[in-house]
């Protein structure tokens, strides 16, 4: 890592205390040379994380953490947070095994005031830690920081409603608008924010008026110096946004998101008020680096790159979420019916390319942050005969899981989710995993699931899902497809039997068969012959592959994927039930979390790599 | 049922229009007449749906069903709708099996545009008609009317802000605004509609002035006598909301819920603009029934009654709520960290004397309907070392469920879960039914479920649960304890075993156990003797449960639950796995939903009732 002199001094026990403004300004510029050097080697959120630098620090200058707790809402732009909290040395070692997480883990440090990754949650997590500080009687205050984008969540509006109730005034919320969500923001809710930042602030006038003024310093100690000028003090935020002083906020702002003695002053201000504050801050993604501000978009996640070139280090390659794209866009020119839905997760999806096709007949919906309204959307879709498609990273599923059964399921609609990200997932870790959905999907009546291996199989499976009645799910993972195919086709739905004698049978499903091939592989080079089964229409289990499992003397089922309800679980319990003899094993996630790391790290921590389930099979031969 | 001439007349096609002013008065009359003698008997939703007789009224003659589709947000206030959609003749068939449901099903009537049930999605539903609408070229408005009680959902505002986005101006949202959710409203939002109504608005000033101004028709049709004055033509509604006009409303009202004529005008008028309208109307909850009008929520849901003395018909009885609630208010006596968190629901989940005991302590939490944020703000509060217990009905928790994973079971949080309407509801039909708990809350890391069949042993598991770390449930049903208590005693925690030898073991849990063991002693009288396993700690699965399941030859389980993934299946798989060779069973609720009816009636269309069961065993046996 580079040298990072003031970053190393913020970063201790009142280091930033200590700094004067000058040496602010300084540390900010090292604070982003940090990011983008460490997130050019690990992969990382970086535009997100760019944008808030001058908001982190001051934060950090006003309030006293641990004592005051800081929320991040999505907690992808809590990286400078880190860096200020003792976490510089660790940073090569971001989102890897074992190393500091791309998000807050109270279990990582204690400034860490709680866990994020799903959007819209930390304005709910204040309330509880409000209300837990009042009666316990600890002092301090709660700071959650949320993003334009997160306020489209619906669970971000329960929590504003409810911290409005919040009488001891220790609730500070702070809007960090950036003017978009990870895409393009959307809504009522946007056209206000846009109001609210176009018509005349009080900080807009300010760079005009405060020389003139002059420097009322107000606070104790070494902030003084840096905080410049305190107009804050003797006279009032001339906007008001109704919107938020209607749901009960003193409403400060809009702030600009980079200049430190105004983000100071206005943070200071409202840690005097007695009474929630909703502070409008405005800042700029990628700031600081010109690849990121111009689009930071592209920059939201990424992969190592090349810090000096912006471009990605790795060759570009196809992902399983551009396949789906590709596909539903040819599928769309033939059937008018299609639409596509996606939950501020455009790009991300793929269906970047169905945007540009089919927007402008009114047949692609972007509907922000909100999983909930994008089922039940889909579901008033299909009530009027159209065939809607929504793309949904597995994780993000789960917000929409009642509405799967309340407005999909019980009078069944046509759609079909496509699920992204199924399966291990990486560098994002525990909070991210997607690997619930085979279990919260097959409890729901009548929904079948697909789950591809390859990119053909995934063409297959959405032109297929497409045409059947009720809900179908098709789940891939997340990047591109196994690098190790064994010679038989894997490009048809039906189960793909490898029939290698009948005396063990190994079933599985998914990106993970490529490690059970690749076991089989190693097995039969040691003289073990299993046959296998693929199977890629996974539920409701059909009889074909039941009777195939049903001929061999030990089945054993493969899933990446939660044990407790999964499919493989299902397979056991229909084959015990119809009167199955033979010897059974299961090898699927086990009743935990599965921490960051690459996917074959996380693969081999559960014993899912080719070499584990050699071993595995083996043993169970025995 | 009574003589409602009227109320037949207009539930048949155009007879509502041709109704006079004063006729529809009348109509009301019979509308509410008609409503208690129908819930009176069958029980039901009566003070929502005394609230919106003249709205009803007035929606139907402004706008044309099925060409303008009218979405009821909950559903539970849709009698009169349905009423007036020809289905007076099927009143006495209400909620029960086969008959007429108590919420909007598109399935009966094509008159109800979309499935409800729970609450907040009358608005994602109306964004999807309304898209659907357009693409396919459909004429015609979406009204969805929305009780301020779903405002406080977080799916609401997410429908809000993207419905907002619609231009074509045909969605019209109704703000029915009862001043309650279905107890007390909480919230900034809330605070703000009081502002609204107490504030000078169009209409209460329009009772002095109108009889001066005239009457000046502007409808066509017979609709125009009733109309009254067209003040709304002229002039515009003199208060705004800026907090719905932020959102990109046009904002009306508030009108009076109770004025035919004012409604009438208001609907008129939002109709003929070509922009979102949210029309806000105040009613009263109960109206025109002394009894629910002094108490509305005592008549919220009710069972039959008396009409003449607004008293229950059927005995006071004990419940699983009530013993929760004592259960909890001695506990949090002796121990200051309990706290007890609802989600709009105090009085049904039995908290209403731990509200009494201990609000004013600050230990009693009622946040709206809001579950998401009710666990995350359960967690918040276990992060600062409280007990934080939540009280929700098992079909509502389904929209906690990634707040589950994410913000309790990833670093996990001391939290009970106390689900109430665990199992088969009964008459409010499938959109209420608490069949799928066992199966999503089994699937989340580190969770632990009670699920009691006594209230002694309802007592023991709440003790036990709130000793535990992480997640605890404790899942109990809708109503009384089982009448039939076979003489083995239930208040252990530990699996009650009845050993009648080891031919067949039949295992069980929770209130179905009742029907097992009659119909285990059913078969006793016919002289086949099975034993029986009770579990009360369902999962994890105990060691010792499963060890008693290995010494017999059969094992059969019965569910009162979702089969995919349920406690059933989870037990199978871990007999089979292990190596178990003997016969096994199964029966559960099989990939279907449960229509409405008693809960005896739904038992038996299940096969759980004690003689299909018998039955199934005796089949076993052969």
């Amino acid at each position: 890592m580079g040298n990072y002199r003031l970053l190393e001094k913020a970063g201790r026990p009142g280091g930033l205390d200590s700094l004067d403004s000058k040496q602010l300004v300084r540390l900010c510029r090292e604070i982003r040379a940090a990011l983008i050097e460490g997130v050019s080697r690990s992969g990382g959120h970086l535009a997100s994380n760019l944008g808030v630098v001058e908001l982190t620090v001051a934060i950090h200058r006003i309030f006293d953490s641990p004592i005051d707790q800081i929320l991040w809402d999505v907690g992808h732009q809590c990286y400078t947070h880190k860096l200020l909290t003792g976490r510089l040395k660790d940073l090569h070692t971001l989102r890897r095994m074992g190393g500091i997480g791309g998000f807050p883990r109270p279990d990582e440090s204690i400034h860490d005031a709680f866990i994020a990754g799903h959007a819209s949650t930390a304005l709910s997590a204040a309330c509880g830690l409000i209300r837990g500080k009042e009666l316990a009687g600890e002092p301090g205050h709660v700071v959650a920081v949320v993003g334009d984008g997160a306020l489209t969540g619906g669970m971000a509006y329960e929590g504003l409603n409810n911290l409005a109730q919040n009488k001891n005034g220790k609730a500070i919320v702070i809007l960090n608008d950036n003017k978009m969500s990870i895409s393009k923001n959307v809504g009522g809710l946007t056209r206000h924010l846009t109001f609210l930042r176009t018509n005349a602030s009080y900080y807009k006038l300010k760079d005009a008026t405060k020389h003139a003024l002059g420097s009322i310093p107000y606070l104790g100690g070494p902030v003084v110096g840096a905080v410049g000028s305190s107009l804050a003090l003797v006279k009032n935020f001339i906007y008001q946004s109704d919107f938020f002083e209607n749901l009960g906020y003193h409403y400060m702002g809009p702030v600009d998101g980079h200049d430190l003695t105004a983000l100071q002053e206005a943070l200071a201000r409202a840690k005097s008020l007695n009474r929630p504050v909703l502070l409008h801050v405005e800042t700029i993604k990628g700031k600081g680096y010109g690849f990121a501000e111009s689009n930071p978009g592209a920059y939201h996640g990424v992969s190592s790159f090349d810090p000096k070139t912006g471009g990605d280090a790795r060759p570009a390659s196809d992902s399983f979420s551009d396949v789906f794209g590709r596909t539903l866009t040819r599928l769309a020119e033939e059937d008018g019916r299609i639409c596509a839905v996606t939950a501020a997760m455009k790009r991300a999806t793929g269906l970047g390319h169905f945007s540009a096709r089919f927007g402008k007949d009114g047949r692609f919906f972007d509907v922000g942050i909100a999983e909930g309204h994008a089922v039940t959307f889909s579901a008033g879709l299909a009530a009027k005969g159209l065939k809607p498609v929504l793309a949904v990273f597995s994780t993000f599923l789960q917000r929409g899981y009642d509405q799967l059964i309340h407005d999909c399921a019980i009078e069944p609609k046509d759609i079909v989710l496509a699920v992204d990200r199924a399966g291990l997932v990486g560098e994002d870790g525990e909070t991210h995993q997607g690997i619930f959905d085979a279990a919260y999907l097959t409890g729901v009546p009548g929904l079948q699931i697909y789950s591809p291996a390859t990119y053909r199989e995934l063409e297959h499976c959405i032109a297929e899902a497409i045409c059947q009645p009720g809900i179908s799910a098709v789940r891939y993972p997340r990047g591109g497809q196994p690098t190790y195919l064994p010679e038989y086709t894997f490009d048809r739905l039906d189960p793909v039997h490898l029939d290698c004698g009948d005396n063990i049978l190994i079933v599985s499903y998914g990106r993970i068969f490529e490690q059970v091939s690749l076991a089989h592989k190693a097995l039969s080079e040691r003289g073990v012959n299993a046959s296998l089964l693929k199977l890629t229409k996974i539920w409701p289990l059909e009889e074909k592959a039941l009777a195939i499992a049903r001929a061999h003397k030990t089945v054993l089922f493969v899933e990446e994927g939660i044990r407790s309800g999964g499919v493989g679980e299902h397979m056991i319990a229909s084959l015990a039930l119809g009167g199955y003899k033979g010897k059974l094993g299961l090898r699927a996630i086990d009743n935990r979390f599965v921490p960051a790391g690459s996917v074959p790290e996380q693969m081999k921590l559960l014993g899912l790599d080719a070499a584990s389930l050699a071993d595995w099979v083996l043993e169970a031969c025995e």
